[in-house]
């Protein structure tokens, strides 16, 4: 096992590089550090480099692992509280599945992203498909809140107009949130394909994406009229549960 | 309209000290910053006193009101962006209501409390209860995530165990939320009297709390069991939703 103890490591710059959006999308790397998800990732396949702390018994068996010093650790790492253990981990890739979709138009807290990603995944969805303004979906807070769902789930950045028409076409219905001119979801028969769209957290979902939508739907609320995108989408992917 | 300037101020001081957590408890108040929360505040009869910065247009009524430098916003801000206005704002009086119960324990997240608490109001629970342990409900981001619904809820610390006890004698039924020894939601019927209690993060409803349930619940998942406990409390929200 290689050791490294030099801040200036051109390893432990490009290590460090990835706590970037631009770099994780040019290399298809990100950072993991809970124990738990690098070793999900290890069990995916996905666990390209581990770094350690000397002396530290690995989390996961990794062929290319590095012992490094603490003050690496912490370079490398996103959090305040300093980790024993880092992931590079390969961004999952993706399959053609596309029938139980949602699909988020700016969602930008990276919390939100990350909770819809392992609700999408808790109730068999197959994909998440973010437009241009989306949160970067591999950062620290979001990984951390996909809890691991991220290491099997197609999540693509798209054209949600493109995608909604390409659904539509291959017979998924589109279902558009929305608290105006919107039929209750009681009133809609669940179906094991379909697509929910989710929007921005201050604006909702943009005007002209709901106008391609096969139905605008709203969930039943009593008076006040306000929920969490992650909330909305949690209700929504319940009710369109795989049976 | 008095103006201050001064960061050593007194009363400066002691709105500073609202930003923890013992001196918004020992003073029933708590700091409110978005525009739309001041304004709720104000409506509600809870808005205390009002901080504008020199020459701005108050974002409502409040007899209170001073005109304060940048700075001293910026002191009593709990953000890092600076606020342009700030309100002091009184915790809600409790109403006596406790029918339709969401019951915390240990929530420690303040983003999950506060959505918690919005997601309770949409679907016209009548109180939030948290166990010790929980995150402090008036905090910034907790406010913040309540989106309003704080000002008309009531929120309540309160022994679990007790609490329990005293709303299965009055006749309401309570729910514990976890995924082992539990009847799937689906054959649960919904009724309009109701407790749901949910869990800590990592380690969910402690035993002890849930052998004192009338039942146990599981939300039916597809395979990957694992939801935000903001998530699974909109979904069981909506599902006991008031008809």
């Amino acid at each position: 096992m290689e050791r490294i103890t030099s801040l200036t490591n051109a390893k432990v710059k490009f290590w460090t590089s990835l706590k970037d959006k631009k770099s994780r999308d040019e290399h298809g790397l990100f950072i993991a550090e809970e124990r738990h998800l690098i070793e999900e990732a290890c069990e995916a396949g996905l666990l390209e480099t581990l770094l350690i702390k000397d002396g530290e018994k690995p989390y996961a068996a990794c062929p290319d692992t590095y012992e490094v010093s603490e003050q690496i650790l912490k370079k490398v790492s996103g959090t305040v509280s300093a980790n024993r253990q880092i992931g590079i981990v390969r961004k999952p890739a993706q399959n053609a599945a596309r029938e139980r979709v949602l699909l988020l138009d700016e969602v930008q807290d990276p919390g939100n992203v990350g909770t819809l990603i392992r609700t999408a995944k808790a109730f068999g969805f197959d994909s998440v498909i973010l437009s241009e303004g989306c949160a970067d979906p591999y950062s620290h807070k979001a990984i951390r809140s996909t809890q691991g769902a991220v290491f099997s789930m197609n999540v693509i950045y798209a054209d949600l107009k493109e995608t909604i028409r390409s659904l539509r076409k291959n017979g998924i219905p589109v279902y558009g949130t929305s608290l105006k001119n919107a039929v209750s979801l009681e009133k809609i028969k669940p179906a094991e394909k379909a697509a929910i769209l989710l929007g921005n957290e201050g604006k909702g979902v943009k005007p002209e994406l709901l106008d391609l939508c096969d139905q605008r739907i709203v969930i039943p609320m009593d008076g006040f009229e306000s929920l969490n995108v992650a909330v909305a989408g949690g209700i929504l992917a319940y009710y369109f549960r795989k049976a």
